[in-house]
């Protein structure tokens, strides 16, 4: 019996029963298709939803019975749905619910075999056999300028057949595990080289999205992958440690390492060929009082920024913190207004203003206010004018305060000091309370970067090592030592090169370059030379012609040796230095394991031609060229890009654009699994709001 | 028209077309059921694979052309596979690839849905408008003993309409955020007090599974929820901060609380009610050199130990280090064989032995040992003895070294110092080397609890304080102040209250209780009385007429008050004192909930009638009783259970009941969905090997 508590009285009542075939003429009304289901809609509009879903069990008939009623049942037009469309609806809804089920039965499934994966990942059996260990791994030998240990070999040389195989194969020694040194790693080929890694942080981190772990919108785990795992693939050795120095003509590293109980070890690596990608240290900008800052270059960073955070956030909400004091606590100050700077200040706008409000007293949110102190007139002045604009007016919007033109003095526990310029031209000192400072401006040479550069007398530039257009470091044995990323430059001296240019042309001249007619059609030549030396020129020796004809000053169809000088440093100004950023170090790390692969393909062939001088890196592979892909920067659920020559800006589905493209490049399918986790907990639950 | 192109030439070619209802009849072989859906099947063997499959599309049908050839159609036999299970083989076939697809287009649906739920939750406009806060907040008052400031509102007291509807209730001040005040909170109706929580964690922490996130099985973040969260549903309020005293003669609990510059300062929080729930601190049992040992209490130390143990494994890496060092730094010692201990061992060596080797030197794993080193004679000694055998048979089979009936004395940096008591009852003095020690040896009263203690006479307990079995705090004023959790400890005191159990027998008889006769019937009701009072003691007074006969020594058929007094000390000696678990700080939070949730209700009536002396609390709600649920333990890829009466012990179907067990437990979806997530990421990754 179905109870119809809300049909109205007297009218109908419906009783469920299996008929034969052949049902009562006028109970059953209609027949749907040739299967048995029948129901009466006779008063079809008077009984409530549920009732009328449930007369549609498949095998179920109704008959209608009548009884008696003061008020006789209002005559009712024939059922309210067309026959047709209600087969229709049953067969969808039908369809519908066969779509459900075999969703669930697929998806059980899944998780059944889940299950049984996760099942055969617990090893039951410890294993413990005898482990081939070299003594002279055990015991290495001493020597190098300081006499200390050389580690020829090492404890794991012979784990595996392939690692055996790899013992004797040319050392190659990684510094670094950043954006320079894991692209190289990655890409290099395994068995070509017995590899080396050396470096005091043991996992990558995927720096692009840093600042969104400072506020929990990222874990901090999903930002890094253990070196390890990238080491294991080509069947590398990692050592957690310090380079201090290098011994060129021994081909030695100086290495330091922390033992048990903190106590300082040194020892020796030999290389053949030693790639430095230790990239750079914050940059001070000689302002005191940094240590009542916060930076933000590592993983260990965004977890002080975080527990700083919420630690303020708690003490604003202590019944005994004078309301002066709680806006100071609230004030969050960043120096420095490029990409780190303003993907900060707009993640934590977001989490004050998203996950804020929810639980902390709503006080808070009204004395909470986040500051960027930049020193030029824009913030992102790396970019596009429209895009900084467009960061700007989506920061004015969230009521994030912009102090532009503005150079900090000095950081005190609880203020900042800076000055700013008006637009008089006048200087104005002016000083802000904090409750928490973010120093972000820019980065500079550290310490292992200054040793090498104070051992070569051709390294010039006070910043960064310099490279030439082969990432060799310029000064040391050539083809030894290789420098990628923020520890990088290089090198834009075409014009240094006139001579090297010129001296296959005289040579088949039999002329001195320096005395030599260029020709125009030598002038193709020499142009040839130069974009293949120097990548990055090629955009500004498009038009030979015209350059030809510019610096021919006396118009004698040839340029002299002068002349030709003269356009080549014009060239050079041109030429800017790459930008320190991921994007360039990823590219001169793949660029370097291409090369390698390639050196270690040539190998043989250079070894039978007795070819074991000059420059092999040039004879085999080509010189490095930057290509610049885009920027984006993130700014407080809107993103800003340029890529291609095209700027635009967005709002929420700019995010996803920005987020899609970072899960792209992402480090491995551990670091896209674990992002795309916490960006559907953060949308499910919110940002973690917890210090520890 | 289909491409045949591995079709043999000559043979055959098929052209799909729309025929009529009834094509020609040489061509269409078949009908397959009684739809327009036909095949020729000649040659059929002959088609690629693609082509047949194609050939299934409704309402298409194949006629077949023959073309001249130079060879003949070979005249091939009869279709090798039954027509029949073909046809079926392609329904089937077709059908798997139907649910596939409705698999993707359901999953894909969900994603997208997702999406857009996830577009909704940024919020995009700054919301700022006045807050009213009430000027009692900002300046509260000052008084008490200690003329401190006496916070009676707080700054988010208006925040909401439900909040102001609570300002003037009741107030509830609930200290800690562990197991018995998280789910008191939990279970409390929202509307009946100013509920106030205080404690030094925002996080509540899932204690049983912190073993796992020491070695990466489980995040630091899926084991906690943020306290804000659980007080947000209550309307309550959250101040991070350390109860240090408690005047119960004004109602003011002392807080100590540090401001931004690391300041203390000091207030008043006047109550209704207070309840304790502080929980406990690690035992040292005097031993010295502590500072050299980890401990697993909260989910800092958690972090502290997996960055210990990863850094050992480093510097276990390195060339430099020695190979008795290194065997010194992967020897991990364990003192403390009770559950924390067992887990945290059985944890570390499931990593070292299923993680380990896949990153590092092989020969590490040779040289790592993990030692428990356990004061009784087995290990997981509150268990059933078979359970302890089971848990040590397992250690066994891993190399778990096991050392029992040992006593630490001393904890040096390097090696740890004990005694073992010998079989034949000689004690030796021993030593193991460790590089990592964790000390998780039971539980002793924090300075808190040791403040109250002294102020109250009635407290005599060294180890927790004394609550009644209404679990209010024993010689505080009544109904005031109650201890939950690891801080209490439920007085087992029956003979104590023999007069109070006899008052009423008493006063109907018009006699003095000391000089009374109790009969059986008296009896009878005497032991009822007893049994609400103190519940934990109903299985000792199954068999009331074997008690009344054994304590009627004098055979009269009644018993005095000095037999009745002699049956009650003997139940009592039969009480132990409950576990210091989780479970029973849970119930315990549970247990307050529901009485103070009553109590609420009560009110109104008790007022009406003038009630506001005497047992409240027994009036209005039962006395609390402990109901133990079982224990479990995990033993590395194993696990033990003992519940209800049953005690087993399993591989790893075990292990995920156990997961389930406490998956189930696990105090929000959040939390669940994240340990989810976790479990997964160890199947597909792996644990986390890095440190920061």
């Amino acid at each position: 019996m179905i109870p119809i508590s809300r049909a109205s009285a007297g009218i109908a009542r419906l009783i469920p029963r299996r008929l034969p075939k052949a049902g009562p003429n006028g109970a059953v009304t209609r027949s749907i298709r040739s299967q048995q289901r029948c129901c009466s809609f006779q008063h079809a509009q008077t009984l409530p939803r549920a009732l009328r879903r449930s007369l549609n069990r498949p095998g179920d008939q109704y008959i209608q019975l009548r009884f008696k009623s003061d008020t006789p049942a209002p005559a009712i037009p024939a059922t309210p749905i067309p026959p047709k469309s209600r087969s229709r609806i049953l067969h969808y809804a039908y369809r519908g619910l066969v779509t459900l089920g075999l969703f669930v039965v697929v998806s059980g499934g899944l998780v059944v075999a889940f299950f049984i994966y996760d099942y055969t990942t617990y090893s039951d059996d410890p294993e413990t056999f005898d482990i081939p260990v070299s003594e002279y791994a055990l015991n290495p030998r001493r020597g190098g300028p300081k006499n200390l240990p050389i580690i020829d070999y090492f404890i794991d040389d012979d784990d595996s057949e392939g690692m055996r195989a790899q013992k004797h194969k040319p050392k190659l020694v990684v510094l670094g595990t950043g954006w320079g040194s894991v692209p190289m790693l990655k890409l290099l080929e395994p068995g070509d080289y017995h590899v080396t890694v050396v470096s005091p942080s043991n996992h990558f981190l995927f720096t692009p999205m840093l600042p969104s772990a400072t506020v929990g919108t990222l874990e901090f785990r999903s930002l890094v992958e253990p070196v390890r795992n990238i080491v294991k693939k080509i069947r590398g050795h990692f050592i957690k440690a310090l380079a201090v120095d290098v011994e060129f003509s021994e081909k030695l590293l100086e290495i330091s390492s922390t033992g048990a109980a903190g106590k300082e070890q040194r020892f020796y690596l030999p290389y053949d060929k030693l790639v430095v990608g230790v990239g750079s240290i914050t940059n001070p900008h000689g302002v005191n009082g940094l240590e009542h800052c916060h930076f933000l270059k590592d993983i260990s960073d965004a977890r002080l920024i975080r527990n700083q955070i919420i630690r303020n956030l708690e003490i604003a909400c202590l019944p005994t913190t004078a309301d002066e004091e709680r806006r100071r606590l609230l004030s969050f100050v960043i120096s420095g207004g490029g990409p780190t700077g303003v993907e900060f200040a707009a993640e934590l706008y977001d989490m004050l203003n998203e996950d804020l409000c929810k639980f902390y007293p709503r006080i808070l949110r009204n004395e909470i206010s986040v500051h960027v102190i930049q020193s030029r007139s824009h913030i992102l002045n790396t970019y596009d004018e429209a895009l900084s604009k467009f960061a700007e007016d989506r920061f004015a919007h969230d009521n994030v305060d912009i102090q532009t033109n503005a150079r900090v003095k000095e950081v005190q526990s609880d203020r900042i000091i800076y000055t700013q310029k008006a637009e008089d031209g006048t200087t104005l000192t002016k000083e802000l309370p904090h409750g928490f400072c973010l120093w972000s401006t820019g980065v500079s040479q550290n310490e292992f970067c200054q040793t090498l550069a104070a051992k070569i007398e051709a390294q010039k530039n006070r910043h960064a090592l310099e490279t030439d257009t082969h990432l060799r470091l310029v000064g040391a044995p050539m083809g030894d030592v290789y420098v990628i990323g923020d520890a990088s430059t290089v090198q834009n001296n075409v014009s240094d090169h006139v001579v090297s240019f010129l001296r296959t042309l005289a040579w088949e001249k039999g002329k001195d370059p320096e005395n030599m007619k260029i020709t125009y059609s030598d002038w193709r030549h020499v142009a040839k030379r130069v974009k293949s030396r120097f990548p990055q020129a090629t955009d500004h020796l498009r038009r030979l012609d015209k350059l030809f004809e510019q610096y021919d000053k006396d118009k004698s169809g040839s340029l002299d040796f002068s002349e030709l000088s003269e356009l080549l440093r014009q060239i050079d100004s041109k030429l800017t230095s790459l930008p320190a950023t991921a994007q360039r170090a990823n590219q001169q790390g793949e660029y370097l394991a291409r090369k390698f692969n390639k050196l270690a393909k040539a190998g043989p062939g250079l070894a039978m031609n007795e070819i074991n001088e000059g420059d092999i890196d040039e004879a085999v592979y080509k010189a490095f060229e930057y290509k610049h892909l885009g920027s984006l920067a993130y700014i407080g659920n809107a993103a800003v890009f340029e890529m291609g020559g095209v700027n635009f800006g967005g709002g929420l589905l700019a995010v996803y654009l920005w987020r899609s493209i970072y899960f792209a490049q992402s480090v491995s399918l551990r670091t896209r699994c674990l992002l795309a986790m916490d960006w559907s907990k953060r949308a499910l639950f919110g940002r973690d709001m917890m210090n520890y």
